[in-house]
């Protein structure tokens, strides 16, 4: 089980009331959550630096009549299934279509799958979002 | 059907060298394709600003064994119901579960929904990452 | 005079540690003043986000060799010389210039100042960093 | 002399009809400005991840008032120097000061000098902003 510490932060008066406000226009219920986050937040960044595991999740938009664009992606994604842990896929309207594919692996892998998505004739909208495989964040 | 027009760009020798390495190195098989994805990127985000209807992915990391943190996203995810197109959910370890939820509708609403699933005990980490219905976008 | 107050924060031991480590990498020489850091941080965006006055830095980098480029930047910043405070010109070598704006106002005129400068023929580069008057921020 | 080339970029008609409205907003007067913009804001990426010499600016904001800030912001400064091109302060009020500092080096050097001013007691807001030295960008 997780073992829970506590230490204390000092900070002006003034600039813990204005966090208070912050943190309760974003649903906040306590302090130690939010910067918990905050806290988590950096370290996933550093994760993505040190190039070792992470997850990710990229993004597809791309009109499925476009000639070939779904028989590509589907190629690519093949290429890469080592990395790839499922695919989601959503009718956005009767061209659009919205792809989420998540994805487990080194960075730089993670982001030559999203490259090789994003240059194909046909998506319309890409991107790799940054997340975490959990495991070195409590 | 889609129509194709033409323009040129007039740009200094030494900066195209550099471009074509540049989206080589991302995959891209000419350069029509790789401003045309400059181009719909700077279109998304001002989708975004303008405040209309966007299309968005919200990721989340949590530790399911987490006390209740699974009703309440769940119990979060239908009170927002109207926003939320479809959600995958990946069981990344024994205790790691990724969610993905694909969202459509106003940023504002958006971001509402983005912020109480982020501040949710328990969730590790979440963000919230912008698309487009591709309606908008060509 | 700042009126310090102090608060407990509860996290997991491990989480600790790893932030303990972070900040240590950056330079902090206790948690106190890095949470303080991410929490200031937040509240500068809020205060772009809220359009009230900020300040901020407009970086140029351009090529004075490049046919009327610092008459026109000259004149551009004559015409919003309310919300400019002071100009730094570096000469980076025989063709290159960096010059630093720091600008105080409402983010909506300083971001068109912005524009108007980084639409000039002849800047390479250009970008506006968010910053802070201070004021609200202890 | 930089020698100018020319080429085509063809796209949907619609999708150039946004991009005008978009950068006619972003005051560009024509569209080759526009894409060469676009282009060199990759390349400043670039160059930034390559980690060869790049240009940056420092931004500040601390209470002079606060005890030793400005005498530790100096000592780093000169730890610093061949880091250092120039400085640049202003007094944004009775309590705030502002200060820019233009750098130029490697990124990873750049970013320790940034790291450790930022960590300064004191220091109520800091940023590093890419810039470029303008060599590689014509």
């Amino acid at each position: 089980m997780a073992e829970l510490v506590r230490f204390g932060v000092s900070l002006d008066k003034k600039l813990l009331e204005w966090f208070d406000r912050l943190i309760h226009s974003q649903n906040y219920s306590n302090r130690s959550e939010a910067i918990r986050d905050l806290i988590r937040e950096n370290l996933v960044k550093e994760e993505w630096i040190k190039g070792e595991e992470v997850a990710g999740v990229i993004t597809l938009v791309y009109n499925h009549h476009q000639r070939e664009v779904v028989n590509i992606l589907t190629d690519i994604q093949h290429d890469f299934h080592h990395l790839i842990i499922s695919t989601q896929h959503i009718h956005l309207d009767h061209d659009n279509c919205l792809e989420v594919v998540v994805v487990k692996g080194k960075p730089k892998e993670v982001e030559k799958l999203a490259y090789q998505m994003k240059s194909t004739r046909g998506v319309k909208y890409s991107t790799l979002n940054m997340a975490t495989t959990g495991k070195g964040l409590v």
